[in-house]
């Protein structure tokens, strides 16, 4: 956390939406609070967004305090909901009043949109995306007036799906799954991610809606900085770690499939409106003023950047595209 | 070499087809023969059967040669293929003649049957076996007496095509291919080969030609000893260390879905006769001796082999399952 929080603005970022899966999880407002002030010490300028994990305990008195206290959304784990249901996912019933809760306020439900896996039903990580969408169609149809956002969407399947539901369904998509396929991943531990990189397809799709400009589509970094022991080891940590260089990587991605004048849109514009925030508040001369620092000129990712653990041990973590160079840099 | 070869015995293998993809490659039979030579040292009562790589210097009277010093098969890859041609696979044509020589005199055709990733043709890791069936197809039908083996297939749509060819094309099935399935090596870089593991479905084909005993099918280990260090970084080698244990490997996962029984005939059987070696070679009491000599009792697996590599550093290479417990093991 003292490591990468301070990183965010320098990276250009003015809005986060934080995760819940910390241990222990973040289920309470109070903890959800206590949080946002340990980060906005060692980011005073960032706007943190937080949320609360969705546990069998949440109750709706709990979304009211919450949505009172300024948490803005819901996330819901895979994991979190197997625990409670033979059947995985299908037990969303079973949190109905709670849906039903933060539709009335106005909190945001975000979906970690994977089913579990399980071979003797052909269900892999290449599919379990795909599988789950059955689900967000249903959440949608239930609960209409509940804002939902699809998290790090992989697949053309999830593409065509958030764009067939309504306005009240939005979707993130990562820096590195606009880059990434099964391939970059194979064998390279520091580009494998859940929902893992798809097809060249998939990618595609990815693109396409960014390349589009389609407003319910958005950027979210799920960016993931894990020690690089726990990276390069028999059992990786699943993730990408884009957060010292957002706008860089983004603008980087964007422009080599030719939607750098998307760039503001999907970064910095479709995310705010679907969330309600202020769309004007960081504009510099019109422009957002992380995308008015950008120019066109080469730099080199690090190849690791050092912190201590709370053992007091020397670590590293290795950022995305470590040693490469980048197309787009910021002005301080 | 000095540490795998002398596994070989150890762990019930009495026939090792080598390939020739060493630095530099094995191209002439006279350096497959002092090739098996060193081999034999480590190893005196394995048969080695030496492969040539396939590679464009290769002519019809290096395979006379090659024939008649025992050299008993060419390997083809993608890559080796690919120098040759911007259309890949397709310059097999290419080759058409030295194809022409080995049918004469019986030589095999060893595949890496997949194509090279290409996403711009929507070619990945995922679909590249599939995608190069069309060649195998294609190869048996322009030269229907040339033997060919299809190695390490991986997916149902192989197991289909394998099957759906005339009696000369034969198909070699790993161990953990019939045990593993993407998820296994997304995150785990000892589990991580190529071609990959794919889907359940495809697991489940691989799995039911073997307990169909169809004898087209039999075993072909793949095992690659990279060192750990080569595996546990940001780019990890691919291959899957079976070699020391073969036998208990194979018992073990035929066992977990119903096939024990058919573990003879995919061992020690189906490949030998299509090579043409004698069956009756290592029987004792009818039964082959590898496979006399299981037993069903719990072992458990290293977790590491050391050995010192050629500019004398000590180095470990890490088994398949390291640390885990297979239910059946070797008499000595």
């Amino acid at each position: 956390m003292k490591l990468v929080t301070p990183l965010l603005e320098k990276s250009g970022v003015r809005n986060a939406l934080v995760m819940p899966n910390l241990k222990p999880p973040i289920t309470t407002t109070s903890q959800a609070l206590s949080y946002k002030k340990e980060l906005q010490v060692l980011a005073p300028n960032v706007n943190f967004l937080m949320t609360l994990y969705l546990v069998p305990e949440l109750t709706p008195k709990e979304i009211y305090l919450a949505k009172k206290s300024g948490v803005v959304g819901v996330k819901s784990y895979p994991r979190g909901v197997t625990t409670n249901s033979d059947s995985g996912i299908e037990s969303y019933t079973a949190y109905y009043h709670i849906f039903k809760a933060m539709e009335e306020v106005g909190m945001i439900l975000n979906l970690h949109g994977e089913i579990p896996s399980d071979a003797d039903n052909g269900v892999c990580v290449l599919n379990a995306e795909e599988k789950f969408l059955t689900h967000l169609k249903q959440l949608n149809k239930d609960f209409p007036n509940l804002k939902i956002v699809l998290e790090h969407a992989t697949t053309k399947a999830a593409v065509e799906m958030v764009k067939s539901l309504n306005d009240n369904v939005g979707c993130t998509i990562t820096i590195h799954h606009l880059e990434l396929t099964v391939d970059d991943w194979a064998g390279c531990c520091h580009c494998y991610c859940k929902p893992v990189a798809k097809f060249p397809y998939d990618r595609k799709a990815l693109q396409d809606v960014v390349r589009e400009g389609h407003k319910k589509f958005f950027l979210g970094t799920d960016s993931a900085p894990h020690a690089r022991h726990l990276k390069e080891g028999p059992n990786s940590a699943a993730g990408v770690f884009t957060g010292p260089y957002v706008t860089e990587y983004l603008a980087h991605a964007l422009d080599s499939f030719n939607a750098i004048d998307k760039l503001e849109g999907f970064a910095c514009i479709n995310g705010r409106n679907f969330y309600g925030l202020d769309v004007k508040k960081d504009l510099i001369n019109g422009q957002n003023r992380g995308i008015s620092r950008l120019e066109n000129s080469n730099f080199k990712i690090l190849d690791e950047l050092p912190f201590k653990d709370d053992e007091g041990i020397e670590r590293t973590v290795v950022p995305y595209k470590a040693g490469k160079i980048l197309n787009w840099k910021l002005k301080k």
